[in-house]
């Protein structure tokens, strides 16, 4: 068997343990939970260091060879594996946590450690950590930075761009930058970490991360409104948001897919006859700060009826209808999703709109929508269309992007969503944004097929 | 008079009276209030539009002619004011507010709006803006966007970047990159916006921003915390930022900078024999949200006594002795002026310091510190020495970087810190810099001798 010499040149600096040559191993590093992007890696790469990913990246440079960096392959959207036969740089073993610094309420972790460990340590201190959503398990710091994620406490906390104090990161030429002083006020130059959060992989790979934790709280209280309309629940998310500094998150759901879930899964919702549309919003902070919260919901004058949980118990009800959307849906087969965000004002004719695209695309479709009013981000599943057909994507992004609308909200770019970018984006800041990669990567080794 | 063809070219595109040519005039756009940095503008353009500074910065482009960008002239660094005969592009006119979108809480407003003005547009409507100091009536828009300015409310809602929800800039070469959509989570391409701020007119003109407003607070309280140590500081902010999630600013003075300001200003703080430090704290938020402010206070073990005061009047009182201080200090001569950041574990110890340090090399001078204790930063101001003598300067700010300390906390780089810019940014970090740059602006005719 003849070696692929850049493999031998990887296992040279790195060590042959390191680097996963054999294809049945390299291809577990190949698919996304979605099974829908997948790819054969030339070889996989596990550096545990910043100064082994650096000797890693220039190998690759100095042969061309194109690079994916990876963390916990929970993306969906194709950014994290390979397209081509890329080399797959693994940060699983960049997984070191520190202490968390209790001054400034920041924690210093390896790109590799998950959301999941970071939620812990946070907690341990009596902090959390102001980003949450459910692959927390197995998605990783360096691909949340990577690709800006963000989740359901957004409206509070911000995106991981917001969370980020400082960064470490290997450019493609070798180079290490690091700034993890995780000083908030720090004008000394451009803020390359704002610059790689959301970059997808493109312009550097990241190694360490220093994080801001947040207060922990130890009151929560959650709250499933009825609503007549979405209208009604933009106006009611926009009294909350003034009256309730302690506002989590927003989260909508519509009636039909609630029926979905509460038929499918057996789940039962809070309210029997599920109104058109339900608000859950979740507050969280110290006893005294929650006071207001009854009083804040009941002056909503569009709110119908209301169901108020204290207990981790009663708002795991509540929310147990929420979470389970997407599970309900892939019980139907396998969805188109759409991960947009609209402006709050277009949102309610953006559904009736969509409705009806879907309806004429692909007669006898299920579309079930729901997502975090908060953001005005909308995941829009669709059922039966086939999978591979791009039809129907490509009316629903330029319907989004005609509403004023995001493309992509949470998820990113990726290769998914390649075709579409310039919906969203001119082409002055799609000529801006090549002139600074190519100014970064020069080769163009880092993530070739994305963004 | 033969007339600069420059300058004619500009009033060809612009209109003659958009283009200040008049060296007496132009004179007055060439200095800061510090009078430190000046410089005569070879011409004044005061473009109306983003087209009208496409137009501007094409003719510039083309004849490579050098641009400082310029706001209100309140920086403190020597970034907006010309070095070397540059054309000064006011962003004066560009003073377009729109109404608040009160579904995003957002507005769009001019590069040359005032903070000010921001502020008020936000009263309006009950929201507020969440950055705030003291040069509020004449800073603008583009020029806090550009050195991504500070202040007092850091603490809270971030630095002015994490204000910024879109950006409209035009780049050197004329193209206009444009996204004031204003989604939060908005995940595609690059966060050209975040890159913008703080690129201190270096990466393009800024010419409109999308502003994020904040809930507007009924109910304010302050307090005034005698102290025995800046470790007991630390520690009383470190707890009252977890029991009091409406903490919006906590300020720093210690007690011979409180008696120089009750002594030359003829002011009564709010302790009649002044401890050792005084931790100033604002709390703002709902009634019901501020309950718990003076049984945190009073849980606080380091605390020795409190003043409280909920009234305007009251507030006013107490944060009189602290706003003053930079006046006190100017009636003792002209200060030298450092604006940096400490890790708050380190404060303390570069407290004695610089005290020692500033008697070794000045003895006799007078040294008074206050600051943002919240974000670390620490406005030192030195009067004595001669205020041209770079000596004090290069001591200070090597101790500062010695104890993990940035050189520039909100002032930014501008001309006066650059060369201690290495003291803070590694060489990879500065060359990662010098690429973009150079990719946004091929000529280098975008502020050339700042940064």
């Amino acid at each position: 068997v003849t070696e692929d010499p850049t493999a031998a040149a990887l296992a040279g600096v790195l060590g042959r343990p390191q680097v996963i040559t054999d294809p049945s191993l390299c291809a577990s590093y190949g698919t996304e939970p979605t099974g829908r992007w997948r790819g054969q890696p030339r070889c996989v790469a596990l550096p545990r260091t910043t100064d082994e990913v650096a000797a890693v990246l220039r190998v690759c440079a100095a042969r061309r060879a194109p690079v994916v960096a990876q963390g916990g392959r929970t993306g969906l959207v194709g950014g994290g594996v390979p397209g081509n036969g890329e080399i797959v740089l693994s940060t699983a073993r960049l997984s070191r946590i520190e202490p968390v610094n209790l001054d400034t309420a920041q924690v210093t972790v390896g790109a590799g450690v998950t959301l999941a460990a970071v939620q812990s340590q946070a907690q341990r201190e009596g902090l959390l950590f102001g980003v949450d959503f459910g692959a927390r398990d197995a998605c990783t710091v360096g691909g949340m930075v990577a690709t800006n994620a963000g989740g359901t406490r957004v409206l509070r906390w911000g995106t991981m761009r917001d969370q980020v104090a400082g960064i470490e990161a290997v450019l493609s030429t070798g180079e290490t930058i690091s700034h993890l002083t995780g000083h908030i006020k720090d004008n000394t130059g451009y803020h390359l970490a704002g610059l790689l959060a959301g970059s997808e992989g493109t312009l550097g790979v990241i190694t360490r991360v220093r994080l801001k934790l947040r207060p922990g709280n130890p009151h929560h209280y959650s709250a499933a409104l009825a609503l007549g309309s979405i209208g009604g629940a933009v106006d009611t998310l926009t009294r909350l948001r003034t009256s309730l500094p302690t506002l989590d998150a927003a989260e909508i759901m519509w009636s039909d897919g609630i029926r979905l879930v509460t038929d499918v899964l057996g789940v039962s919702g809070p309210f029997r006859d599920p109104p058109p549309v339900v608000l859950l919003v979740d507050s969280a902070g110290p006893a005294e700060h929650l006071d207001g919260f009854a009083a804040a919901v009941a002056a909503c004058p569009s709110v119908r009826d209301s169901v108020v949980a204290t207990t981790a118990q009663g708002r795991a009800y509540l929310w147990e209808v929420r979470d389970r959307h997407g599970e309900a849906v892939h019980r139907l087969g396998t969805p188109h999703k759409f991960d947009v965000t609209l402006p709050p004002g277009a949102i309610e004719d953006f559904e009736r709109a969509v409705r009806l695209l879907v309806d004429r695309l692909a007669p006898g479709a299920t579309t079930v929508i729901f997502g975090h009013l908060g953001d005005g981000n909308l995941h829009l599943n669709v059922v039966g269309p086939p999978p591979d057909d791009p039809t129907l994507a490509d009316a629903v992004l330029r319907l989004v992007a005609g509403r004023g609308g995001s493309i992509s909200a949470e998820h990113g770019i990726g290769r998914a969503k390649l075709p579409w970018l310039e919906l969203n984006r001119s082409v002055a800041e799609l000529a801006a944004m090549r002139r600074v990669r190519r100014a970064w990567d020069p080769a163009g080794i880092l993530n070739p097929a994305v963004l």
